[in-house]
């Protein structure tokens, strides 16, 4: 299962990618800076759009070093335009990519994973994965999409959920 | 694994619910009616709250009865106010409660799901689990979030989290 939810990440941060590829599309049309997308809050005291596509990121490394037991690679939180954001979300794809079905083949349901942000604490690697980094990875993923959907940039759910292998019937 | 997603949308959904009372809590100190919320948008051309929280629960409802082969009830779609959608997430979650790991023993991931808003389309269990019903699940579930607070509801990303099994280490 870890492997087949690293894969659908990779998959979601792609259509990340595109989506905001579709911002730089419409600034250019509308002829505004698209860097000035960068720090759109749904709320004032809300993260920015940045730190959304920056956290959507670092929760996929995260997932997929903690459950194969490797360290992640640190990528520094030092992007200043959008070109450098979709740089970061590059970065962290091609780390995945660099994950096996065989680095998740020894994943033990009740591991113990440390929480960084939360000294004293671990998850069980099933709770981790499913009651933690999933839920939190979409969250980033899907205000991401909705604070540029409520910027005006046309979008449809297509776009978060991407291609999918249908089958004819 | 299906059994542990569906009991992982039964947490998520739960923790909506609460979300939703803050919600109402928050009108109620504000001394607005909680109903105007109901209709609200990010967007113009954006489904409503109201829609967010009912596709979330049509979503979980839809993933549990066609991986389990069954029929799932129907629930009209005619909740007029804030407490009506929490009685819509309320029979969702009996509905999800009636489900046991039995129930997902012979599911066959290459097995085809048609999809009713796709005529003459399916996917294989698997991906649709993965790629359609997980992401499409959490995307509701976020923007309904991403809607209140951005109406100025106090929430963090604790409410959305909901509680974990933590353990101390």
């Amino acid at each position: 299962m870890e492997y087949l939810i690293v894969r659908q990440f990779i998959r979601s941060l792609r259509n990340l990618d595109v989506i905001l590829d579709k911002a730089l599309k419409h600034a250019e049309a509308r002829k505004f800076d698209p860097d000035n997308l960068f720090g759109a809050r749904l709320f004032p005291d809300m993260l920015p759009f940045s730190a959304q596509v920056r956290i959507a990121c670092d929760t996929a490394k995260s997932t997929a070093a903690n459950l194969a037991g490797k360290e992640a690679p640190k990528h520094e939180d030092n992007e200043k335009t959008f070109a450098e954001l979709r740089g970061r979300i590059g970065k962290c794809l091609a780390y995945l990519e660099t994950f096996t079905e065989k680095d998740f083949a020894n994943v033990k349901p009740d591991a113990l994973i440390k929480m960084p942000n939360r000294p004293g604490k671990a998850l069980r690697a099933r709770e981790y994965l499913i009651a933690r980094q999933i839920p939190n990875f979409y969250f980033h993923v899907t205000t991401a999409y909705d604070l540029l959907r409520s910027s005006g940039i046309e979008l449809g759910k297509a776009d978060f959920l991407g291609q999918m292998d249908f089958v004819e019937v």
